[in-house]
């Protein structure tokens, strides 16, 4: 890949913790059913249809991008796709979201899945990367992602989603070592699959763990965190990385821990004990209540400043939701949002600016 | 009431951080549908039924007394009941939980809601605790209990569950005003219910704030924390009290700073971790992954061991789950679980013990 030069640099100098003019701001789940043109399209294609289009998942990505000055842009996917040519029969059913209709049940199950040739089995997210880098033309990057193996795990022996996924803890516990086998598998699915994202065109990689939040601290440590580790460990020094986690704040410590760029932080922490916990010398991304976003203005701003000014002694602050964009949430409210946090720190100091001069 | 003479007190001493012979232990949802004798009841019955017939209720209550050794009993009832009587029409339906046919959706709804005069429109529940009391003969102590606030106003603007009560928390934010009336109201009923309680008989309270954890540690201080507050500081003196959260890891310095007798913790924090923040000066309450008794003996008594000696350093523990049981555990390994941790503990000096020769 040449060189990427952007028109703004903001996300990727925060990615560095170097200063930037202004903080960079994209969302989770910037793309979606929020936006008209998204459902527009969504009328007449499943959505897995539309991911698998690389030309309608180009067309998402940039829906965001065209209506927002967002610094970044995500690839439209899900993270749960690598689990398909694995051999999970994936389906997204209206008002129910994915369910795979053959679930693991035993280490059998765990011992017949197949192994991920990205380039051919997940083709068409590669070409909608490329596709979408292209459109970009290099004005903002181009964030590729996965969801990480405890995830993926989740929903792979769960068959769906659920509320605390605790009979796939009571199958953890129960099969220690075909779990064992099942994340060893999931992660080289998901190195494999970052690392073909990377050579698409994907400019920075976020590892979703959504639901590593319903593990103990002993049990992530044990179970979880040597996998993740072990993605991060693979893409260093490759491209920026980003983790993410809900409900994950007593994991925290451990995460920042691995080689792991920026730490995403959902909404339920103060900021500033974030930065107590983790060290001033620490890349955040976050972490406003998406609920904010369908309120008033003048409140969805106050929270906003709370956000800026309690992560600003950390090295680096990338702003994003505390989650993904709320399907209800007004878009003027997104476009007020985005255009908020630039004028907000456009003329502040910003906490990079203040290190590089120390 | 009589001054209670309990056969096994060790509850009683744990809430007080006195010495005891062997850690007390109770289970959240010990009366449920993994015991033959419930489902036996339940065949039969509706649930909000059995809850509204004091016999009833208190058979329920009793079935994992006879049962097990445990060290205190529940009142069998639910943490919605008190919506009912403020006018909030609740059904359970089966595979979809409560749910309420006439949400809130304004501030005129929230005026139209109702005083609560437990002694008439919970009379069964109070009924059920005298009942229970009779029984239980001094045995063991009784615990009533009621939902937060706060978690109260998430199923009474949702109408049910949820996965994370975004909306709610939009709602919170847009109705600020209409928010802090409802929090007053509820403030009110949850108050006269509990004292209802304990002069039916209810010898502890425990009052369930399962959804608190979905608000920021910000959100949490001023929108929710106030009015649990106020509930401890009402019912200080008469009767221990515990505040149990799910998903609250955030929240925790901000609920030991109330007038509560016990801090509850979810599955999810370390134990040694939770005592680093609250010091040891803390009686605690929990918090093994009720996932583990899912797995093999082995599994769930090395899960049991770790919790006892992360929380041996407090001031007082009582043993539990970090939620409610499962459905699908196998209630010997409930025995189990019982008897081991008053095997474990019997011989061991109580963290009182050590205490009191200091």
């Amino acid at each position: 890949m040449p060189t990427p030069l952007y028109s703004s640099d903001s996300f990727h100098r925060a990615c560095r913790g170097e200063p930037v003019r202004q903080t960079p701001i994209w969302l989770m789940r910037q793309a979606g059913r929020y936006m008209a043109e998204y459902r527009a399209l969504r009328e007449h294609h499943p959505i897995l249809e539309m991911m698998k289009n690389p030309e309608c998942a180009a067309d998402v990505t940039l829906q965001p991008v065209n209506a927002f000055d967002v610094d970044a842009a995500i690839i439209f996917a899900d993270i749960l796709t690598l689990l398909e040519p694995m051999g999970l029969d994936l389906e997204f059913i209206p008002g129910r979201g994915p369910v795979f209709h053959n679930p693991i049940q035993c280490g059998e199950d765990v011992r017949r899945l197949a192994s991920v040739r990205p380039e051919t089995d997940l083709a068409f997210t590669l070409e909608a990367i490329r596709i979408t880098r292209e459109r970009l033309d290099g004005r903002i990057p181009l964030i590729g992602f996965s969801g990480a193996p405890f995830t993926l795990a989740c929903y792979a022996i769960q068959g769906g989603g659920s509320k605390d996924f605790d009979d796939v803890r009571g199958w953890m516990y129960r099969n220690p070592a075909a779990f064992t086998d099942l994340m060893d598998r999931l992660t080289e699915a998901v190195i494999a699959y970052l690392l073909a994202q990377i050579d698409a065109g994907a400019q920075a990689l976020q590892l979703f763990d959504s639901w590593a939040g319903s593990l103990s601290q002993s049990e992530y440590a044990r179970r979880a965190a040597p996998y993740t580790r072990r993605i991060f460990e693979a893409l260093e020094g490759a491209v920026p990385t980003i983790h993410f986690s809900a409900n994950g704040g007593h994991l925290l410590e451990q995460i920042a821990d691995m080689p792991v760029s920026v730490i995403g932080v959902d909404w339920r922490p103060d900021p500033g004990q974030v930065l107590n916990r983790l060290g001033r010398d620490t890349v955040v991304q976050g972490n406003l209540d998406p609920a904010l976003l369908l309120s008033s203005d003048e409140a969805m701003l106050e929270g906003m400043k709370q956000v800026l000014e309690g992560f600003s002694p950390a090295k680096g602050h990338i702003f994003n939701l505390g989650h993904g964009v709320i399907k209800t949430t007004p878009p003027e409210r997104v476009k007020l949002l985005v255009d908020s946090v630039h004028a907000c720190t456009a003329h502040a100091p910003s906490p990079g600016a203040e290190r590089a001069e120390s």
